[in-house]
């Protein structure tokens, strides 16, 4: 029978009410005729108050530990949530990740999935049972509890989904699909019927907190269309998948940003002996994420490379080139607050070398400074002063006509 | 190396300040040059809230799906405890059921364990960290989660002292040792330093909530000395052990109490062809514990047979009874409710048949009717109205002199 995997976030499951609702749209696909595995995240607030409990403990928690506490949240939603469709009349039953069958490394608190064993679900599965798996957790190769941070549980359900050969993947999230920009704050931003897999992972890298980046890569890997849904308005799904038919001539589709980063400089004395390579080296080692890099040599004496990071980690990046120094060799450090970034993202960009300087000239005519930039084949980000980053939103998204629907 | 089992209650673990308290614990015995198994229940009030969770969306909660809700709680006591452990400098780490061996049978709510593979755990002890066991949980056949209902935690620590031939279990409670009767309630208590596994047995089953009759049952038969202890006092603790010295020729050791006792009678017509076997089969099956029986045959046309069941377990049993009517072929049930239970135990009784005489008239003296009796080698217990349960209980207490500390 056809398999479908359906996942549900933190808000969606926050109260009894809410898992009540979800377990309609469950049967709804299950009445359809679907086999159903249902992925869940933690419920509401819960991973917050665990941190808390954490925090109250001691100030340097355990990673490892913080998996074992972080990984019962998931665990409860997914019991509740099966409760409550056995409640419906339905057969069902929950499954914490390790008894789904999901493998992960051992990198506690970002563990990446190695493999899924989908056979005890299958068995389920093949029972008429709907299967909750409690998402964002599994164990490594030593049987430790791993969970797996950001967009964890979106990542279950997409990794499930090539496990068990599903149909689709159904999210669901507070916002009811993927918008030129976020309609909350751009106006005239106009949902998407459909976005490929390399925008929607620009989009996704750049800020549009919709769906994660690691969910989004696993779907185009193995090629499985994510259909994306308010959980609380019966509106038009967003499809992700490969080819986007409708509207793939459009040079950009869609403006996103990103608040509170933070930009990074590194300098060098002049012909210091050193690698670059280096300082990256060590950030990855602590999975600190670089993203925007600008190399620059002002003049011979003191080549600098700048970098944004996030500003969470902004603490422990210091840290980390504090303790570095020496090794790496630089001369100074120095850092830029205040800074956010607004990308265009499209698909058809990468024929078309116009449009990044389209950008420049629309942001340089409203006295917006450019910062840093960033290109890709289907994305420019620029990283401008936050408190310029709605208007900049909103001034590109004009520019490129994104409020007017296409004609094709 | 040799090994000790150290058990904390939910209690003992509600809040930050306790759980430092329990790491004071735990590293003065560490420190003894031991290793250390932890074993935690769950914390605080959790265990409420989750059932309170689980009713919100079902009056019907499925077992297996409540036991994946509760095994969260010990799981986060565990790693809490665990972490904080390592901030007081110490090696930890915490195992839930599963990863710490523990093999159960597949009752839900109520299971027992069938065998701890310790493998797991020796090899952590082995390389000096102290490990934090998630009690009153492990994984059947099928590797669903169980969990151990009532005494859990106790039965975990013990089950795993003898699965790694620890030299003791000492379990921390809030109350500081086992006395000869509540003290809160019943005046001239007084502290026991030596209590036998059979004595403790029967004092648990009566009603003295210190220590779960499966733990003691465990710990008798792998002879595994077990240290009560407060974990709020510094006082000298009570051991549970074979043979106990110091008082060995009293006849009365201790007198306990249990309320909210319902009595059901079933009664049958006159020569209808019927087992009582049945309906304690019945019973067993649906895992309703059926305490005092008395079989009565008032007149010979009806035959009745009266027993007691706890409060809790008596909706189900009146639902129980009453699906089983037809095939039990009884003819009536009847009830009542408002009793209490009240023993007094000692391993001299045996041999010493005027205890229960003694007893009988006592509360006859005092106008306190008995309404059912029980009795095995080393108790007696008798059924009383509820209202006379504190009375009869110092009545008893005073009548066999349990205040005066025994001369040897």
């Amino acid at each position: 029978m056809a398999k479908i995997v359906m996942k549900f976030g933190g808000r969606a499951l926050a109260s009894t009410a809410q898992i009540h609702e979800a377990v309609q749209k469950v049967v709804e696909i299950k009445n359809k005729g679907f086999d159903v595995v249902v992925v869940t995240a933690a419920m509401g607030s819960a991973t917050q108050n665990l941190w808390h409990m954490a925090n109250e403990l001691t100030e340097d928690v355990s990673k490892r530990e913080m998996d074992v506490v972080l990984a019962t949240s998931a665990q409860l939603s997914s019991a509740l949530l099966a409760m409550a469709l056995q409640e419906a009349g339905y057969q069902a039953l929950s499954l914490t990740g390790w008894q789904a069958g999901v493998q992960t490394d051992n990198v506690y608190g970002h563990a990446r999935i190695d493999w899924i064993d989908g056979s005890h679900i299958e068995e389920h599965l093949a029972q008429g049972a709907i299967v909750v798996v409690a998402g964002e957790q599994g164990i490594d190769d030593k049987h430790n509890i791993t969970t797996f941070g950001k967009g964890g549980a979106e990542t279950t359900a997409v990794a499930m989904a090539a496990a068990l050969d599903a149909e689709e993947v159904i999210i669901f999230t507070n916002v009811d699909g993927v918008y030129t920009a976020d309609p909350h704050t751009v106006e005239g931003a106009r949902k998407l019927n459909e976005v490929s897999y390399d925008e929607m992972l620009e989009l996704a890298h750049l800020g549009a907190p919709i769906i994660h980046p690691r969910a989004v890569e696993l779907a185009k890997k193995f090629q499985i269309p994510v259909m994306i849904r308010s959980s609380v308005k019966e509106t038009t799904a967003t499809v992700l998948k490969e080819e986007v038919e409708m509207e793939r001539n459009l040079l950009v589709r869609g403006v996103a940003y990103e608040a509170d980063i933070i930009r990074l400089t590194v300098g060098y004395d002049a012909n210091a002996d050193v690698s670059l390579a280096g300082i990256f080296a060590v950030l990855a080692e602590h999975h600190i994420n670089v993203d925007i890099i600008v190399q620059a040599i002002i003049n011979q004496l003191k080549p600098t490379v700048s970098f944004t990071i996030l500003k969470e980690q902004f603490a422990e990046a210091l840290q980390v080139l504090e303790n570095s120094k020496v090794s790496l060799g630089f001369s100074f450090a120095d850092f830029e607050i205040g800074l956010a970034k607004v990308s265009i993202i499209g698909s058809g960009m990468a024929s078309n070398p116009g449009v990044a300087a389209r950008m420049f000239e629309c942001l340089c005519r409203e006295h917006i400074p450019v910062k840093m930039v960033s290109t890709s084949e289907i994305k420019v980000s620029v990283v401008v002063p936050q408190e310029e980053m709605i208007r900049a939103a909103n001034l590109l998204h004009k520019e490129f006509n994104l409020e007017q629907p296409v004609q094709i």
